[in-house]
């Protein structure tokens, strides 16, 4: 396998491109990756471009081939994951690959998937392509780590949001928290929620703040909305139960009594889990084609989906507030640490401006089991 | 009164200058303020600095106007805060001024000194010098603005420092909080404190952490330690009461038992307050010539001090940790707001990375009694 310094290579300038047509669809594609594809001609010009819009619908290098056309010829394909080699809802695109007479093949990531793994790099090399792996590998991995995350872990990658003020609340003692952030922090949440495939709350979260969880239209079908409970001892009345905008699902242990989930409203979704673990809910989620969960929940179904490992990435927004208040309203409980050497250590944090307040973004370390 | 536009005037270069040349005796002039000079000659040019670094000594213009001598003659006196005109610790500066046959005087700040308040431009106008004020005004204040805190309210500017992890913990469940923060951002604290002339803890934090509370030699002296205490049920070892670093104050209510004062070591001063209300005790630190002093207390004592006004600045670092944990390790305790539009909203707040942490700086707003 040739490997290439990233920035020294001829292609690095068309791999970013790649990787911001793939972009472009964050959100869309689930269970599917991220996919993006240029085509230069034999001179090196860009010939066509083409991105995965959804599943089902064309792959990157296919609309990026066709649109392209002769001019494919001895060219160059450029794509940000390893081909596929298999028949899904598609074809594979190995196969047009081949027949649009391309001779060479830049790629940044070899694709996870198990159909796959290779597969596509070795069909195109037996075929006699040149075939050049690995570049950017690592901006392509970050961009498709929900993806990658779900297809070796079988559950989908789990991001943790809350707003708190800098004294830690995330709510006064009374349960008020609209809103601790501002507009501009809320809109970037909107932004959040169309990149995700389900937004999960706890039942505690439902009756004290009756939310709505979507995108306010960024995504369209919203994603999922997700209700978390161990009792099925709902309200009859919630936002999330008009299922016009967005779909609902109460995912519910096995405590509750079925016939509760009976007297809500119609439209909504059940799933009877046999635990109300946050693991046995992903796992439900990754069968209902699900790649990344965002976690909007309280406290303590914050700290058992960190506990479980279900968290992968937190997003906590700042205000610039003093809240004060009682014990309930911070933003985990207990995690269980008797010394400063346990405590969970987090690297590569990154914190911007959100008009008035801060967005600090991390990855969580995976957990020792 | 001439006032001018500061970055366009002539002088705002020789005032930032100035100011520079105050800045480097920050915390080391209570009660006195922070002053620069800087003399130029009849041409312009710099003939002369100084700055005022301890009080007793000489003022800064005084200081300037000795280094540049003869060439003061029909120059420029550029300075930060008016001249005094009131016989000090040291001989009233306006005469001095108009001895050297400086001809023009640019000032940024009245002092609020009431003995001063003006009286120094007066004195100058009346002189026949010409006087121009308001040069770097805000700048000016905002650098003195724990002298001009003291003299208009009577008693020290507080800053409240803690440290907390992402979940907003300043310790774990077990009171363990060393330590939260890393190398870089400990040091600054150890840079923060040597710019206060006070740092207060209450008897919890003693006893939790042992602190010793002092700049590690940045400053000589080390800011005054004090203790706040309600009852003088102290431990008989703590690292405060070894004076031959830095001296220690008991600050103690009108419920202790003075006895038990009697029992700790000697070199420790006592102070008894009227009550345990924190605005007795900086009344006190006023007398004790403090301009500024430095709140490391627990949640406890640290919300009183914010709900009675003394505290106007905080400075709170952010460790990339999640500790979780109960009710007792936040950064405070109960502020009495029911209604999101009742919490203290904080503006112009700065945020730095300092090593792995965050530092984030902001102004309180006055609180309305």
């Amino acid at each position: 396998m040739s490997k290439v310094e990233p920035y020294n290579s001829l292609w690095g300038h068309w791999m970013l491109r790649a990787l911001q047509l793939a972009d472009l669809a964050e959100g869309c594609t689930s269970p599917n990756p991220l996919v993006g594809a240029v085509v230069l001609d034999v001179n090196g010009k860009l010939v066509g471009e083409g991105l995965h819009s959804r599943a089902g619908m064309p792959h990157a290098e296919v609309l990026a081939l066709a649109q392209a056309g002769e001019k494919a010829k001895e060219g160059t394909l450029v794509v940000t994951l390893e081909p596929c080699c298999h028949q899904g809802l598609t074809p594979p695109c190995t196969e047009a690959i081949l027949k649009s007479g391309i001779s060479r093949v830049v790629i940044a990531l070899q694709d996870p998937d198990p159909r796959v793994a290779g597969g596509g790099v070795c069909r195109l090399r037996d075929a006699g392509l040149e075939v050049i792996t690995g570049l950017l590998e690592e901006e392509a991995s970050y961009q498709n780590r929900a993806f990658i995350f779900r297809v070796q872990n079988g559950r989908p990658w789990g991001i943790l949001k809350w707003a708190m003020s800098l004294d830690g609340r995330v709510g006064l003692p009374n349960g008020e928290s609209k809103w601790i952030s501002g507009q501009k922090a809320r809109g970037w949440v909107h932004r959040l929620r169309s990149k995700c495939d389900a937004i999960i709350v706890g039942s505690g979260t439902l009756r004290a703040d009756d939310p709505l969880l979507t995108s306010r239209g960024i995504s369209n079908p919203e994603p999922l909305r997700v209700v978390l409970t161990g009792s099925l001892d709902l309200p009859l009345n919630a936002q999330l139960w008009d299922t016009t905008r967005a779909k609902t699902v109460i995912a519910y242990g096995p405590n509750a009594l079925p016939e509760r989930f009976k007297q809500l409203p119609e439209g909504l979704e059940g799933i009877a889990l046999r635990s109300t673990d946050p693991v046995e809910l992903l796992n439900a989620l990754a069968v209902k084609k699900c790649n990344r969960v965002l976690w909007e929940c309280g406290p303590t179904l914050a700290t058992a989906a960190i506990e479980r490992g279900c968290v992968q990435e937190l997003a906590i927004v700042m205000a610039p507030k003093l809240l004060g208040g009682d014990s309930a309203m911070t933003p985990l409980t207990d995690l269980g640490f008797a010394s400063m050497n346990q405590v969970l250590l987090l690297n590569n944090a990154s914190m911007q401006r959100l008009g008035e307040d801060w967005l600090l973004k991390v990855l969580l370390p995976k957990l020792k089991s």
